[in-house]
């Protein structure tokens, strides 16, 4: 049987259908067109004012893909601009298994206690929202989906990882506009939405958890070194001295490490987020960083850096997708890999056939 | 005084000035013109019977940016391709103070003892030939590129490093089919080199060398994960047991990386090039991983890769030279990242706005 929360048209909005509105009652209702928008002003207000269904409608614009929609979208982000910037916005990664939701449940619940305004976005380019993509399953995060501090939003839906990813940091000025001081960013830890995510926050924390090794099949090579801090999770239960083994292991690991670009030593924590302990410690380690990279002008720096980076990543999108995208080079791309599997043209030259063929398109 | 071994001109030359031709005696000779270069054929059939000189030059070919050069250099590498493939190349990468020459050298010597015959390359987009860069002093390597096996040159000099780490690809090419079975890669451990080299290779080693930790300072983070496997160099007198520990100490440290997608799992040497002992266990540490990558496929699989990488490494070149060298955008680029600073003007809105005067442009 059909039902919405299956329904990938709907499953994006239920994380926060407690405030979005009523339940549907039909589950074979379909609209049959979408609501007309508002304008940007409205969307902008309402932001300003900390209006949650309203930030939830306009982060929708910002993940949609019509024209219409992504001109509002753009009015809307300019005009939240101004008051963004002020949160602290860490990622947080680790393969599935790692507990990354029952951890963000724990932190963030605990951060809402201390008066902090938390919004949990993601980044998973696999994910279909529709099959229980991180941040999709709204049961796996119960209590802090209902917190009134926090806003949860699963990751836009499938696309090219510039696409979900822009939208994500996108998405992330509007919450800051919306009062928001804290955004976690999570990721799942097996691709380059790493390094989309680390290339937006401030600091990046990687959740691992111990054992044999096994569990760390998951996870790709390089985002060790991106990490401004572990934290071992599910030290519990028989759990406890395997846990504090693995501290101590990646905690040498990490001092062969060369210095970050920060000046910050990465360190290691243990916790449990089923059991409520090592969550505090954790959390202290991000405020820690926070301070030493305020002080020493890295956040600044690194956020400036971040801004620029985005602008030239745009551009790099939009050139590729206007190449890839080419409905005369699509067959020629696909037959020129297969002339340099056979060794019978150049990866350099068979690049260059393309590339003519492009510009020889682009000025008819 | 000026001396030709000082003089960028010629110092790119002076490596494999043993083949190359007559010391020039007149240090203030300066030639008046280029000499005219011969027909592609001319440098085919040379490069296929081996013909060092011949080879040097070709690989000047690719080196130039002439536009009349690069086509005598595509056709000349485009006859190559057909006897390419058949070595074993290695990325060999290390701060500055690792002893990466030294090692190159007992290596080198070691190999062509053996009866193998060795290119070795350099990619450092930092590089001016006349400062001494890499492979660029040729004192270093004395004994190495005196021997008729071996066939040396420096970075291709400074530039992009997408446009000189895609000469040194090429030059992977000519070499290959000059009959040199074995390719080493060298860059500097500090930089985007190291990505460049890591997929143009089959094995990737990390050379490292004992201490508190600031003989990291110069290695970029994720170089080491990048790594197939560590040598640990300058394992000689006081430092044997200080080598030996952390030999250890890295050991433990891969053993906590998730694995490789070969599958192998990087393992760690001690070497000393000055004492030349531990190179054959490390050369061996290579061809161990040959033998299993060959076995398990993953040689092939990352070799197809890597040329597919290529051909979208030159496109994606080719589109951001093309937008971020017009004219008409340089001042624009700098004024939009101004407005970023200022918060005046979101990363994506300042892109799209780049992008259309871009297009308004391309149309003209």
């Amino acid at each position: 049987m059909l039902h919405p929360e299956n329904d990938s048209q709907y499953a994006g909005l239920t994380v926060n259908a407690g405030v979005e509105g009523q339940p549907i009652v039909n589950p074979y209702f379909r609209p049959a067109m979408r609501k007309p928008r508002e304008n940007a002003d409205y969307y902008i207000a309402g932001i300003l004012r900390g209006d949650k269904p309203i930030l939830a409608k306009a982060v929708t614009l910002v993940e949609s893909n019509l024209v219409s929609d992504q001109q509002i979208a753009q009015k809307v982000i300019e005009g939240c601009l101004p008051y963004s910037g002020k949160s602290i916005r860490v990622g947080v990664t680790g393969v599935p298994g790692a507990g990354k939701s029952t951890f963000i449940e724990a932190l963030g619940n605990d951060l809402c206690k201390k008066g902090r305004k938390l919004a949990v976005l993601a980044i998973d380019p696999s994910s279909e929202r529709s099959r229980g993509s991180i941040l999709g399953d709204k049961t796996r995060m119960q209590e802090l989906s209902a917190n009134k501090d926090a806003f949860i939003r699963p990751s836009p839906s499938a696309g090219s990882l510039g696409g979900v990813a822009r939208k994500t940091r996108e998405t992330i000025v509007l919450c800051e506009a919306a009062g928001y001081d804290t955004i976690l960013v999570e990721t799942v830890g097996v691709g380059q939405s790493e390094t989309a995510a680390h290339s937006m926050v401030d600091f990046f924390l990687l959740l691992q958890v111990t054992g044999t090794g096994d569990e760390l099949q998951g996870i790709k090579r390089g985002i060790m070194e991106m990490a401004d801090g572990i934290a071992i999770n599910k030290c519990d239960g028989n759990n406890v001295e395997k846990a504090s083994v693995a501290k101590t292991q990646f905690q040498n690991a990490l001092a062969l490490f060369p210095p970050t670009e920060s000046g910050w030593k990465p360190y290691v924590t243990t916790c449990s987020a089923v059991e409520n302990t090592g969550i505090e410690e954790t959390w202290k380690m991000v405020e820690d960083y926070i301070a030493f990279a305020k002080q020493n002008h890295f956040f600044d720096i690194n956020r400036t850096r971040q801004s620029k980076y985005w602008m030239h990543e745009t551009i790099t999108q939009y050139l590729l997708d206007s190449f890839y995208h080419n409905p005369v080079l699509t067959d020629e791309i696909e037959k020129a890999e297969q002339r340099i599997l056979d060794n019978k043209e150049s990866s350099f030259i068979a690049a260059h056939k393309l590339i003519q063929l492009y510009a020889d398109n682009q000025h008819k």
